[in-house]
């Protein structure tokens, strides 16, 4: 007799470890720069910053905030963090005290509240817009930068908008404005361009430096092919009830389910309180792992805070205590967005930043 | 000339306080409880357990896991903290360790299994199904119980399934359930049947204790009226760059918004990566107070993890350093989660557990 009530999330290091050096191998010469904005996508920078650091020599980080890289600098004493948000009065004295953090300025405004405030770090990274049409400097923008301001950067960076989609022209467009801005204006100084999608887009794309994020942490940015990365999430959560249901019966919130012939169903011990997307009420899969097979059930009636409900009519020995696996690698976090409605950063992110679970890392 | 880079989110403890105080007075003479799970619905237990235990003088919490209740016990040193998910294997040593822990039982193997661990805490809450289909002692589980099982019980709760919806059949169905259960096995104990939502639905679903979540969080659990509860999340972050847009220019991931016209837009320094939904992307709002005005601007592209970019076409005076308002008492929560296709509970969950926010925790 096994009762359990608690979820579970492993985050597998050495497949995280063994996707950040088989991009590094993609891209070099391309210098490899690793992306732990947002914690590590929710995994944890407090674990990835080390092991990447250490044990994959990695030495430049991107985080979005300052704060994210206050937190992290102890652990990469040697490496160079960027701050893709820059610097701002919020941000000031963090970067005065930790000359680790480079800003990436993205507006002249930005540019000039820096120089104002003693250029904090001594240098900066210069974002520059190519299609996205998000943060970087303008052309005109540029422009108005005389040769002396050019000489406060030491990268010139900007990022692709459609990087997953191989035949985008936008993907193009962006390369050839990139390297047009960077050849007038940026000639001397290293360029980085493209985050993980945009390394499997071919040489000219990775320039100097890659950002390698979410391929990393496993997610398939080059989805119009079979994932080359390991899968690095495991989400698990213990069956608490095993109940039959009778036809017509309800089940979850808002009545949004009713059977339609007798059923068997099991109430798992996790919910959107742990991340996962209540988009998947009544659409969503778990799987089971019994005697060797992969049970499918589906997700049925409303996601909700702490439970869900799955229909195991079919998934005979099913039991009390046993885990249903919400993501692996045979169902990954991508197959459940899909499902879902989003993508798998989003719940990434969301999934990784609950403190209910029991939290394993798998490290050799 | 400001540049700040960093979301706010601001919780308003005044208002959380006084929507227990309202809460509890409308339910009267029912015993009050505060259901701070999930890390107080995202919203930090550490500080409202506090409040509500010091100035609400509350006594009774419900958690989801032992886990939640240890992170809290010392913080109500003389309140009953009940477990919703219960007591297995990975708890145990929790609840041996904290007696303040009661467990809810709500299956018969959870049921033997305390039993089997010396009946921690002693005493347990029963948990009963009547319509949700969710966790609790089904009737014929109910009969297996013998009258010396029953005296193990210091109270009996179930849980409604369709309470935000007055007139649903669900509600007076559930209630004959629970009185009919509670009167022929658990006549000499307390009941609590209600969450926020049932409190409004009149005095007998009150029985003798309320469980108090999503109200008092500032949620709207009666939509079939306006709000009686004040507002208690606001959340904002500042402008990075502001830029001119040309006819036929594509924002964001993926090309999804193109320009029919020219416009001006703002990047907004927040995205999923701080729990705003990515389902946003091209339909969620945020507003600017100009000069004392509310001016409403479209959120257009995909929300990103970092960055969100609006229409400022129209809101004239809008500059670097100002805050997008992404909710609050104008445009709460569940207006949000209209607009993004889910409930105001999720968002909350997943915005209050971002540490990137700069937190502002308003008392008086």
């Amino acid at each position: 007799m096994t009762v359990l009530t608690r979820p579970i999330l492993e985050i597998n290091l050495n497949h995280l470890l063994a996707n950040y050096r088989l991009l590094t191998q993609i891209a070099a010469p391309a210098v490899p720069a690793a992306v732990i904005k947002d914690d590590s996508y929710g995994l944890g920078a407090a674990e990835v910053v080390p092991l990447l650091y250490n044990q994959g020599s990695c030495r430049h980080f991107f985080v979005a905030h300052a704060i994210e890289g206050e937190r992290i600098a102890a652990l990469a004493p040697q490496a160079e963090i960027y701050v893709l948000q820059g610097i701002g009065q919020d941000s000031l004295e963090i970067f005065n005290s930790i000359p680790q953090l480079t800003p990436v300025i993205s507006d002249p405004q930005m540019y000039d509240f820096w120089k104002a405030n003693g250029k904090p770090a001594g240098k900066a990274v210069i974002h520059i817009e190519t299609g996205l049409n998000r943060l970087g400097f303008r052309e005109y923008e540029l422009q108005q930068l005389n040769s002396e301001n050019l000489q406060d950067f030491c990268m010139v960076m900007s990022h692709l908008a459609c990087g997953d989609e191989k035949e985008h022209f936008m993907n193009r467009h962006q390369l050839e404005n990139f390297e047009a801005l960077k050849n007038l204006y940026f000639a001397d100084i290293p360029g980085s361009l493209s985050a993980s999608d945009g390394v499997f887009l071919g040489d000219k794309f990775r320039q100097n430096m890659v950002r390698l994020g979410a391929a990393m942490y496993g997610i398939n940015t080059a989805p119009y092919r079979a994932n080359q990365m390991q899968n690095v999430v495991t989400i698990k959560a213990p069956v608490l009830q095993i109940e039959p249901l009778s036809r017509g019966e309800f089940v979850g919130y808002s009545c949004t389910y009713r059977a339609s012939s007798e059923r068997k169903i099991a109430i798992v011990s996790i919910g959107y309180g742990d991340g996962i997307p209540r988009s998947l009420s009544n659409i969503g899969k778990v799987f089971f792992k019994i005697r060797g097979k992969l049970a499918e059930c589906r997700i049925i009636g409303r996601v909700s805070m702490d439970n869900i409900i799955c229909d195991v009519s079919d998934a005979d020995g099913v039991e009390i205590g046993d885990f249903a696996y919400l993501a692996d690698d045979f169902y990954t976090l991508d197959d459940m967005a899909r499902d879902a409605g989003t993508i798998s950063y989003e719940i990434m992110s969301r999934v990784g930043k609950n403190t209910r679970y029991l939290r394993q890392y798998i490290r050799d």
